[in-house]
């Protein structure tokens, strides 16, 4: 077997990535007793917000107020949240998040649709908001969107992204994350990616943020853990989804990664069964059922055992 | 990228493994449906059936019969059956499958659950029904279940897979399916395994058949495809399930599994398009929604339409 991490450091993204794409928005009262029960499960770090227009994302209008409310919490989890430019890094920085997670997207396409700029527009954005942030004393990580496939252009090349990323990381930033943005990436596209990118930039320390739309979330997590990688994020219940594939999964399941990874006998610090406690709670929240493996043996158990 | 099969030959278990595991009973007209369907799609393979005990397993108590409907699609795709004995391997032999799907376990707890047989009882078992197989003139495989976790004792030792495939192999049948039953194996105990049984079984012909009870299912795919495999089980629509993990899910999806190799750019012969298709005419047939990714997003896109 490839010698695996000894342990990862997840990132549990449901605040963010995924009640943004809940058609409901969650009160914020709700949202604080969420960061605080998936505080008490061992996760190392919580993105809670987005500091995006209110008008156009308005379950994330509330992200400031959030933080007020729970940065106590700082003391025991990291806090991050994003921003997409420097008015949002403004923002961001003021409050009591220890990272603010910039993006861009690896596709033109994607980079039009989701901020309606350019590529190159894009990374200018980036340098200027991981200034201000620095500027703040917070630590900068780059989020890529559509690392692996971009949903109006297809496959993205290997080489491609490691310029983009290039680019990024020369300007000191040496905290990126790539995404699978829309959940279509196979395995062998990780590896490439991945390949390509240290090759271009070996002193950047890179994350994996990954969709299960297709259901190759977790054999995309493995391949990267088989090459190294111990930074992911997801998802707890697996909630979130994607404006752009019809339909589409949300972020890889929190619960799903843990018990993969803790049958590998990868570290993660994270209680699986406090996961899957607090996960058992989304369904209310959001007012579906959540679509990670585990919480649907516990449905089926429930309906199996009536 | 490590190298790939340029193609990849799916046995599509859903009319065995899938409807084996449901509590209604299938009336044979709509399995023959369905098997019809099925060969339509392109798939190379079907299992549709088993010759055990009808008080057992009623749901399969029409293999023969089913079979007597459906010889005439042997032209186009391999029919096969599974058989636990001797006699089991008799009726099989009898019909029109090319090939009877012989197994044991590779545990002493599961095969006792399963058969009531010691695991030498089970090779011997094995053996001897073998010979049947053969002097009917049809093709003999080996399914070893719980080849990588056994729900009662755990973690499989890959030298005691490797001596169990090691004794079946030196009689000749070069076959061998390993059997994620309770689909609970990480991807690193699938190349583990299949390492080992190599080394101990080089002439050996390996496929696998695995369950996606926690998520891992296309990511041990993905690891075997990368050690060369290019047999696999899967059923339409995820359906199947297993009576030792409460709630387990099924097969891994034949849709899932398509979507990635396809995207991967791995053969299959198979129409994901007519899968998808199908799948969508199952839960009609079992009575409850189906746990493909694929049939999920379908669901869900429809329901957002409305």
């Amino acid at each position: 077997m490839a010698g695996l991490p000894q342990r990862v450091v997840i990132t549990e993204v449901g605040l963010r990535d995924g009640l943004q794409n809940e058609s409901a928005t969650v009160p914020t009262a709700d949202k604080e007793s969420l960061a605080r029960r998936l505080a008490g499960t061992g996760l190392p770090r919580l993105e809670v917000g987005a500091f995006v227009r209110p008008d156009l994302v308005p379950q994330m209008a509330d992200s400031g107020e959030l933080l007020g409310r729970i940065g106590d919490l700082s003391s025991t989890v990291e806090l991050c949240a994003i921003a997409p430019n420097v008015r949002g890094a403004e923002r961001a920085a003021g409050t009591d998040v220890s990272e603010v997670r910039l993006f861009l997207s690896a596709s033109e396409g994607h980079s039009q649709s989701n901020t309606g700029r350019t590529v190159a527009e894009g990374i200018a954005a980036v340098l200027a908001a991981a200034d201000v942030v620095r500027a703040a004393g917070k630590r900068v990580s780059v989020g890529v969107a559509t690392a692996f496939v971009c949903p109006f252009e297809g496959n993205i090349d290997p080489r491609v992204l490691a310029g983009i990323v290039g680019q990024i990381t020369q300007d000191g930033i040496d905290r990126i994350g790539l995404a699978d943005t829309i959940g279509k990436a196979h395995p062998g596209q990780v590896r490439d990616a991945l390949h390509a990118v240290r090759d271009a930039s070996p002193e950047a320390t890179i994350g994996l943020h990954l969709h299960d739309t297709y259901g190759t979330g977790l054999a995309n997590a493995w391949v990267a853990m088989e090459e190294g990688v111990n930074i992911f994020d997801s998802s707890i219940g697996g909630v979130g989804g994607c404006p752009f594939a019809p339909g589409a999964a949300g972020n890889v399941a929190t619960e799903d990664l843990v018990f993969m990874c803790h049958a590998a006998g990868v570290e993660t610090g994270v209680d699986l069964e406090a996961v899957n406690t607090v996960a058992q709670t989304l369904p209310a929240l959001v007012g579906h059922p959540i679509e990670s493996r585990q919480s649907r043996l516990r449905a089926k158990a429930v309906a199996e055992d009536v």
